[in-house]
């Protein structure tokens, strides 16, 4: 048992180390050679350029100016300032809002925390069970907790009080952040200006039709069925293959560029390479010619492949983008069913043109249900089994297997210091190394279930993986054993005794929770602001590659905010948070700083670092607002469970209250709120309208939809045409740059790469 | 345990009773005194008239011909001969769907029956598992079930192959009558005339606006959000109070009636009664007098009301019943979010004018959601804790207890046979008072929870009831003790112990089951076709109220299909067939007879009897499909939990596989086909406007809906109006009468009541 001692030397160190991230931190982003490391966002935005061109050579790469490193906390108050409008409009609201959750974890926890330390705290301390028996080995930890209150005795009223209290304020908080994301999407939706998917409607599962293209049935059955408003529409291109070759182009020429470059730096020597694995094993030839000649290759491949998708019409998806006159008509037609069969003709809102995903857009209705099926259950066996095959994997590295597959390895392992290698780190590595993967096995999942866009394959996976903590992180921790045992004991115990047996394994593990919280949260956070992987690799780029502005900005990295991994691991700490606050409320202060500290960073890095590669509108608060109140629920169960434990059982229907409250709340949220993430309001659509018209009375709209879902391998070599949506009017104080005024071309994303893989994990 | 010789004999009183009903109905039904007893229908349809005009006198009352008997049987090929087409247009497809639940029995367990018999009971005769053991008291019947398979045998292999294929061919049949449904529901919808319902929705939570009655405020906003669309609408008034008051004056005038004919039979006394409670207390009056005067000064109290609540605004509810140009422009403003508040302007489908539950328009959202915790909690006690009122009422209904509350009754109760009348069948009788309450408790219940339509209603009393079946038949009677005790156990179990403990029980309790489908199934629906209750009501009012062919017609009550009450029985006998269909397949031809049997009633009944009071277009399937489903799981778990007492543990991971199925297979066809069940797509709006605008292109669609929706109070004593839907164009070959064109007043119901409590139990 961790004492107070142990958890204050702990905290020292965490603290230590944060200190440091941060200070080299201040150091590193004061010098101009990391400016595009640590301010990729202004770059992005045009407001700020490298520092090239004005004062003396060594102030282009590091900052002389001693005054800069004594206010080297001055990011901090700088981070706060924007007011959460102009980041709306600098960063986007998915951004905004996704920071707002920490917000909302010191909403919840700041007078929960006041309140349990002034009441909780002082019932725990003068409990006197522990003092009272000797067996039991107590740390002073324990004298805190409600482990230390007797069994059965009157003072876990006020536990059941505070509970009480808890919910209820959980409750308020939740309902008023609620009320207030719907208004800023409403407000965000109504305030932007026009985007290509404001009027046009995903079609997807068009029925086959044997005398008609996929293309003319589409427009006659929406000229029929939406005859005022019907615009005009876009096939959607089989193009996957298309991509895939586009991809391997981009990437030959990557290692064109980076040989011709090797070859200018030393003009004497022509660089070679191997045409096997990797450029390691095969024939040596000479790299640039061999490069140049693929790449001439599939050049010529691919263009006969965009020829054959374009003159053949079974290239042609059953699926389609129609537009319409008005949002009005898109707004009708989203939320209507077309035809009498409602597994054809199916329609939704189109995502943003950036935001599609487009490989999933072929998926008939059967084949769709099949594979929910199928991801379903083997979600559930990744969660409840995902130690099996690590296990066999470890049994595979370890040493005799090591050595019966590689047997000429035998004398180096069989060293002392190789031996203990291996034994203590390899089983380690391997579960690391499926943990890396999970977000990305997750995602494939998710794409397996065929979603049309990236906001709503981000928006699964955050739900499987917030599963998978739930039970391996939380769970995991509580009780010990794999996740398979838990279940298998789960299933062969009364429902009632569940929260039981969790309930009394939880104060025990209050220690191990502050532990994680210090050196997951505090620690992990403060790596995040060092962005040490995006440094290394832009110097890297910098020293080996960049030759022109251009490959310069290419090899900037600003990352983004990704949901899918990101929030539930927020969620772990509300779910701890939640879970403790009535039984160990000491661990309470730890999480608060984990949400004013991660607040404060998240803040700086949308503002400086971070660019979203596509804008939902903040409609993940759904899924946000139902995992806090199953935190909730689960907190009530096992304190319920805890109270059995402790012989308070005439407790029990007076906690079973809360969860049923909860539920209802949570209907209750759902009814008032959920729609304004889900549907278009007619009303919004037409002032939008209205006021469109009156402003812009001549505007072809025609013109501007007409290749606003084209895929993105048939733009050519073009910059990926991204709608300016937030980059006017905005006011940056941060940064004392000249106001510009830029629309399109702003981001230098590259088409193809961007829509197979900008998910960053 | 009982034997087949005991099943026999049960079997054989059974079909006596049977064939006697039968008999005695075969015989009533013939007489022409009881014609509008058992021919309601046509009379309602205006095909059959009272024979009094013509033929001898008796031969008015009794039927002579003797041929006529000797067919006595002859009803039932002409109860099945009848199309299903021409049922719809006779009967509606309510009616016509519901019947059909009893061929889909049919359909599911005509094959199940046959294989069972053919590989299941020889597999379990030659188990002889019972034959080798002495000490178990055994019968013939568990002989031919799976208890008589050793322990660990292979031959339950034989029985998990049949469990799959059962299910496979459940889902097919399903599979195809869900289809078949919704095609039905669809073509009855395209095919049916003109109706107000079709052009208008109903919107719920009008925000009050301080500068706009409630009337201006809807025109506003609709003429803005659909211009081209909107036509008008219509306020709703509360009511409620004026409604009352009406039934007060119908039931006053009733008992006037009474006593003016009783005068009028005998006319030298003036019949008198009393002003107390039920006319037995208070000072003794002239009848006739006391009446006249009652009425009159109610009508003034009534046409006061009627003027205040037509002048007050407070009297306007916030809703109302908006109309559309086209259907095109209703399913679109049904199907669409108004306002960006979800909470406010609610649209859904208008329900037909009949079906209109008006109380519930009012209900704002914030309660709404209140209202439906609250009967949610109720229901949950009122499930599992029934039996607490009906003990204390038990209690109180015991000889000591009416001893102290009636002292004076002493001697009375304390004489033997008194005595033991009290104690044997007071507590009998509570309970059976208490079940026959309970569709009417399930239906308020119902109502608190704010549906607006009485079809919604029913389908809502039909889930509650069929969770209580489910607990208390079903569960009830397969383990011992009340719901509350199985909860209790249940939730101190393991869940893998639920399914064993049920499964164990579940042999053992087959005969019970045969007996109950025997006694409740059989004779039940025998006794249904005899109609005792109407028979005896008809002519006891026949007797001594009806004087003119109207009061004849008020006498006639041919009642209703009460998808509420007779669905979730029916859910019963499926539930039990599916369970034991593996178990003890001897079962099965029990629920054979039974679905073959009421499904020949039934069908009579709908197209000579019942008079349907709304027509909802199969809107129940989904509900009746998704309670075949929770059967089949039910079916599969306990199955699964018997075969591991039996050993046969390896068979788990495989039957646990068919839920999965059957959970995916229910998602699967919710996609499907629900939405036929919700939503009226577009395309088919659009063809039948076209249509209409082709034939009917001088149509003033504003006349014809201006007061389509007028609460029933307000059409003061013109009949209720009924829209001539299927009364067109039918063809009758059961009645040979001179086919008759009728639109309108075809039913001769009042307005008040029928809006009041037309829902028959």
């Amino acid at each position: 048992m961790a004492t107070l001692q142990d958890i204050g030397l702990s905290a020292a160190i965490n603290i230590l180390s944060v200190l440091a991230f941060l200070a080299a931190f201040a150091f590193l982003r004061l010098q101009p050679l990391n400016d595009r490391v640590y301010f990729p966002k202004w770059y992005l935005k045009g407001l700020r350029h490298s520092p090239t061109k004005s004062g003396a050579f060594v102030s282009r790469f590091i900052n002389l100016e001693v005054g800069t490193y004594l206010r080297f906390l001055n990011w901090m108050p700088a981070a706060l300032k924007m007011p959460t409008q102009e980041i709306i409009e600098h960063a986007g609201l998915d951004s905004a809002v996704q920071v707002r959750i920490y917000l909302l974890g010191l909403k919840i926890f700041v007078p929960l925390t006041l309140l349990s330390l002034l009441i909780l705290v002082p019932v725990n301390v003068t409990g006197e069970r522990l003092e009272s028996t000797d067996d039991i080995q107590y740390s002073n930890i324990d004298k805190l907790s409600i482990s230390n209150v007797p069994r059965g005795s009157q003072r876990f009223w006020v536990h059941i009080g505070m509970a009480y209290i808890f919910t209820f304020w959980t409750f308020y908080v939740l309902y008023q952040d609620y009320k207030t994301v719907a208004d800023m999407r409403l407000r965000f939706l109504a305030s932007e200006g026009r985007r290509p998917d404001q009027f046009t409607v995903l079609v997807r599962n068009v029925p086959p039709d044997p005398d008609e293209s996929v293309s003319e049935h589409v427009e006659h059955f929406f000229s029929v069925s939406h005859p005022d408003q019907y615009l005009l529409h876009q096939v959607v291109f089989n193009a996957n293959e298309l991509a895939d070759l586009v991809a391997k182009i981009k990437k030959l020429q990557n290692w064109l560029v980076y040989y011709q470059t090797k070859h200018e730096r030393k003009p004497a020597k022509r660089p070679t390479t191997r045409k096997g694995l990797f450029g390691i094993l095969g024939t040596k030839v000479d790299a640039i010619e061999y490069y140049s000649n693929l790449i001439e290759k599939l050049t010529k491949d691919e263009n006969e492949v965009r020829e054959k998708i374009l003159s053949d019409s079974k290239a042609i998806m059953p699926a389609a983008f129609v537009s319409f006159k008005s949002r009005y008509g898109a707004a009708i037609c989203a939320q209507t069913q077309q035809s009498n069969n409602p597994t054809i003709w199916l329609t939704e809102w189109a995502p943003e043109p950036r935001d599609v995903y487009w490989s999933n857009l072929k998926i008939p209705y059967v084949e769709l249900t099949v594979r929910r099926l199928l991801v379903a259950v083997s979600l559930f066996f990744l969660t409840f089994f995902f130690m099996i095959p690590i296990a066999f994997v470890q049994s595979l590295a370890n040493i005799a297997g090591i050595e019966r597959v590689l047997p000429f390895l035998k004398p180096v392992i069989e060293t002392d210091a190789v031996k203990s290698l291996i034994q203590g780190f390899l089983p380690g590595i391997a579960l690391k190394l499926f943990l890396l993967a999970l977000p990305t096995i997750l995602m494939t999942m998710s794409k397996v279930e065929g979603f049309a866009s990236f906001s709503s394959l981000e928006r699964r996976s955050a739900s499987k993986y917030y599963l998978f903590i739930l039970v391996n992180v939380f769970l995991g921790s509580i009780i010990t054993g794999t996740a398979f045992e838990q279940l298998d004991s789960f299933i062969n115990q009364p429902p009632t005794e569940i929260p039981k047996t969790i309930g009394v394994a939880i104060p025990m593990k209050a220690t191990f929770f502050i532990t994680y919280i210090m050196v997951d949260g505090w620690s992990g956070i403060a790596a995040e602001i060092l962005r040490f992987v995006p440094l290394a690799t832009y110097h890297l780029k910098n020293t080996f590659i960049v030759k022109t502005e251009k490959d310069r900005e290419h090899a900037m990295d600003p990352g983004c905010l990704s949901f899918a991994t990101s929030e539930p691991q927020i969620q772990l700490y509300f779910l701890v948070g939640q879970v403790y606050a009535v039984i160990t409320p000491i661990l309470l202060p730890f999480v608060l700083v984990f949400f004013a500290f991660a607040y404060m960073i998240f803040r700086h890095q949308i503002i400086n670092v971070y660019d979203q590669k596509y804008e939902s509108g903040a409609a993940f608060w759904p899924d946000v607002h139902k995992r806090l109140i199953i935190g909730q629920i689960i907190a009530q169960l096992l304190f319920m469970g805890l109270l059995r434990t402790e012989k308070v059982n005439q407790s029990t229907p007076l906690i079973l209250v809360l969860p049923i409250l909860t539920i209802w709340f949570h209907k209750f949220c759902k009814g008032r709120f959920e729609s304004a993430f889900m549907k278009f309001p007619l009303q919004d659509a037409m002032v939008k309208d209205t006021l469109e018209r009156a402003t812009e009375p001549n505007l072809n709209l025609k013109i501007y939809l007409r290749d606003a879902y084209v895929h993105p391998v048939f733009k050519g070599g073009t910059p990926f045409d991204r709608p300016p949506v937030m980059n006017e009017e905005e006011i940056s104080p941060l940064v004392a740059t000249r106001r510009t005024s830029h629309r399109g071309s702003a981001t230098p994303s590259d088409t193809i790469s961007e829509a197979e893989d900008f998910i960053c994990i």
